[in-house]
């Protein structure tokens, strides 16, 4: 296989051309002190290098040997420790972390593009990053000073590293069920008890500690409080101690993503600090989880783009049969990109793919206002924010997966055999569409609380702004234009609908909510396929230019069509979908 | 889990009260001799006990131990072999086959469904047998009487098996590059030298002997033809004697259906035996082609129907909140079944693969016409087998994935585990997408080949009889009717733009091939919804007769319009997919 090559290319183009990322950064003083666009660019260039020479070697053998549970110990694949410490002395787990307890500094908008060729070269490697990046900005936002002064250091160093346990057996989407337990203790901590499951990097050999945010409810109360508990005990110092009651149960066996840990974890009188006021974890835990969110819709993106080269490197090099029309090269046999279904395909991954990474950068873009800005802007970016989080994970994993599942097909029976590696990329990137909320819960949050949660207000104001941004744009197709207007329309007013009948037809937004989604998302990246194109227009590389608008038109003729089917569905509402009595199923 | 429990009321449906099978058995004597509906009825229901007792028990195993290739032997998983005898012993193997050569001749409409439920039980189990009954088709239309006295007997018994060995490293979906060659011997025999891959069911230990057709090139010709090469000599009298030269270069290492044995196949001075006529082999493998289609279209379908099963009983068990307005129980928590979504995706699965049991179901009854009958029906049902043949490969299997993937996500995170079992569905099943001819390559034979080749004659018969058909139906909604009569007439109008364009267009085929071949299954469907819908309304039991229309309008209200959606892709063209140069992919 050719090794990854990260699309630096169109990374640069998003952010200097399409979102004008130097202005963002120049009117936010923090983030200007941090970066501009040749440091941006220098490191993206880094991450490409790290992504590619030390990331992408240990994807296929991390895949074939996965991770092994002896004794005590859970023991990652060979290489990943090593690489692992490369990676953080690099300070890459601290991108976008605080400078005051260490980290860089760095703006969201850079951080998404590090994070895609992170999870490109590797799935399972990007995660312990990832959730420790969570962890850390959970604990910033919400922990003691002690705690922060404690744990975000070793935590951006990447020498210690974080997960999140919340699911347990009976409690996954609904974790009002959860059984875990914290009891107060004279000095203020608190002694945790019970089991979690599904916990990603809940234990490994990486880091000499692993910190970790646990959901357990307090003596006599429903409520449900958050609390950081170490694996090993950290005393005032911040000097590592012995064991604190915290151990694998077991390791899951997962259809993919095998040189990840998933644990069960058992905590046995382990000690716990509160973060956040008491019952009130699962707000703090969601600072966590959006930023996990988003990340994980970066791992559909990451894997979308690694299966476009896979993909697009053997439909360019394997030959089969000719052109219809015959060979434009008079050969007897061409490679398969002539023919138009293999271009059907790559065109496919391909637009969905750019117009992702559209939709990633861009939300970095209204998380950085909404840290950095001030005001009215900083208002409504946060709304933004609220608004995309469940769409960038949704959408980017439901395209990932669809990604990957054409970018196999595409190599045929090759695709099937686990040597090529596709395989394995379809199988590592399924759990984005279910982790961290399902995409079921992602669109029932979309379209429940942050779109009819506020009677279309976020919404609203968001369709607003793109439409006067439409409006701006001289360089694109006017029908192109005038579609995705439509759909924005139609959209507004299915959500209208929705809004006005939520309460008389209780099912309806959770019967309606993925086909929502869907819809907004095919819209949404019309209105970047706008940006693009017209950004493009005046890219200084005409070939650069003549790509974007190929890929713009393809967009428009074949995938936007795709929302109306959705909008079909919403439109369609929720009698046909609740009449059947339970016993028919 | 559950054991398979297999469809058996909706199958009785199918044959007695949709598609009149009984009718049809009594006007074809060959088949009335062999088959009334109490007989069809009790294979039926033997089928579904060997497959949910004796074939669904080896499913997970033979994923977890695979394949093994040790020196010379290909080992299946434990159990296989015991259970691959009780199943040729009981007679499933020669179900279809011919009664002189010991075949059961039963009719495939029959057929069909015992293969669904096997394949529901274990998808690679099933090749096996699936495989040489395919073999034995081809024997039996296009081999010497000495070759059908010899091989039939031997392959209906399930003593032998069958392998079809077709790719080469070079040649996949292009075969004219196939370098493997035949050298005529003087006692009428072939010396065949060369190496094939991807060969399933290449070489195991369920059988004495497995018999190869083999396609080759003679001497100083281009054209392919085929042969039978038996891994074991077998003499004038049908005893097996030595070595054949035939052995196993390596097994694949595959993502899914590891207890196949994918092998790669060497021929080394093999000796072969001309199947039909030199230079004809690929007609004469395209009727084993043919009719492993069909069969990996229903490996689709038994895979989707075994992820209903599995998804619906986890809805039914598993309390996660409770339902939008109120527990209907009163209860704090709810089985998931009482969302909407969960339903959504339910419903999804359900409608579609009751919908493409029809198709398989009908498919097979225009096989048992074109078989069985004379004249004009026989004529008939011939070219509606060549229409709807690439329609059931391409349209079952691209649905069977959507449906394990939808069952997968009901199962939230313990979907992605190896433990519940449904992640082996998918990864089982996705194979089917691809070989016996990629879903592109059918879909390029259906809209290049069945509809345009003979300037749409096929399609528009089989349409004018859709609408007949429909236009009798007095028991459903008129608009379900009209809803299905546009796409037919948008289809119809769609194919002859194609037609008349594929000169000057000649890329037109090819990019817009599996869009028509989507939009015409979504219509298809709909037909077999105003059938089911039509017949249920009269069925003895009021309950099932209920639960058809719940799922008819839930198929007329949210998927017959995805027919649309392709149906704009393919009158959008090829312009937007041939336009961009190579070199910018």
């Amino acid at each position: 296989m050719n090794p990854y090559q990260a699309p630096l290319t169109d990374m640069r183009f998003l952010l200097e051309q399409v979102f004008a990322a130097p202005d963002t950064w120049a009117a936010l003083p923090a983030v200007a002190e941090a970066v501009d666009l040749d440091t941006a660019l220098a490191i993206l260039e880094e991450a490409a290098k790290i992504s590619s020479e030390l990331i992408h070697p240990l994807n296929r053998s991390g895949d074939e040997q996965g991770v092994l549970h002896q004794g005590d110990k859970v023991i990652t694949p060979d290489g990943f420790k090593a690489v692992y410490e490369q990676y953080s002395q690099g300070g890459w787990v601290g991108l976008c972390g605080e400078p005051e307890f260490g980290g860089m500094g760095m703006p969201k908008m850079l951080g998404v593009l590090v994070d895609e060729m992170a999870y490109s070269a590797c799935n399972a490697f990007t995660l312990y990053g990832s959730l420790t990046a969570g962890a850390a900005l959970c604990i910033k936002a919400h922990g003691s000073e002690t705690l922060k002064q404690t744990y975000l250091p070793k935590l951006y160093s990447g020498e210690w590293s974080g997960a999140m346990d919340m699911t347990e057996p009976q409690a996954g989407s609904d974790l009002r069920n959860i059984r875990t337990r914290a009891v107060p203790q004279d000095d203020g901590s608190y002694l945790i008890n019970g089991s979690k499951i599904f916990i990603t990097g809940g234990d490994h050999d990486l880091t000499d500690n692993v910190i970790h945010l646990v959901l357990a409810k307090l003596p006599g109360s429903q409520g449900i409080s958050l609390f950081l508990v170490p694996k090993l005990t950290v005393d005032a110092k911040g000097e590592l101690g012995g064991s604190n009651g915290v151990s694998v149960g077991a390791i899951e066996h997962k259809m993919g993503l095998k040189a990840s840990a998933t644990c069960v974890m058992n905590f046995d009188d382990a000690r716990g600090y509160l973060i956040g006021e008491a019952d009130r974890g699962l707000v703090c835990m969601f600072t966590m989880m959006n930023y996990e969110r988003l990340a994980i819709g970066i791992q559909g993106l990451g894997s979308a783009q690694a299966g476009y080269q896979m993909a697009a490197d053997y439909a360019k090099e394997r030959q089969q049969g000719i052109a219809a029309g015959g060979s434009p090269t008079g050969s007897t046999s061409d490679p398969i990109l002539v023919h138009g279904d293999v271009r059907r395909m790559l065109l496919t991954i391909r637009a969905m793919t750019e117009a992702g990474r559209a939709l990633a950068v861009y939300t970095g873009q209204q998380l950085d206002l909404a840290k950095y800005g001030e005001g009215e802007l900083q208002a409504r970016a946060a709304a933004n924010v609220g608004l995309l989080t469940p769409v960038a994970k949704a959408f980017l994993t439901d395209r990932g997966l669809d990604a990957t599942i054409m970018a196999q097909q595409v190599f045929g029976g090759h695709g099937y055999i686990r040597e090529t590696g596709i395989e394995q990329l379809v199988r590592d990137t399924r759990i984005a569409q279910i982790y961290e909320g399902t995409n079921g819960i992602q669109a029932i949050d979309f379209l429940g609380r942050k779109t009819t949660g506020d009677d279309l207000a976020a919404l609203t104001a968001f369709v607003g702004d793109l439409r006067t941004q439409i409006g701006d744009l001289s360089r694109v197709e006017p029908a192109h234009k005038q579609a995705v207007t439509e759909r924005l329309d139609s959209l507004l007013a299915a959500a209208d609908y929705i809004n006005r009948h939520k309460r008389s037809q209780p099912a309806l937004v959770n019967a309606c909510a993925v086909d929502f989604l869907d819809a907004f998302g095919y819209s949404l990246y019309g209105f970047y396929w706008l940006l693009m194109a017209d950004a493009a227009a005046v890219h200084p590389d005409p070939d650069f230019g003549a790509q974007k608008r190929y890929l713009a038109n393809f967009y428009f003729d074949k995938l936007l069509p795709k929302a109306d089917w959705h909008l079909a569905q919403v439109n369609a509402g929720d009698s046909a979908i609740m009449a059947m009595p339970a016993e028919f199923f």
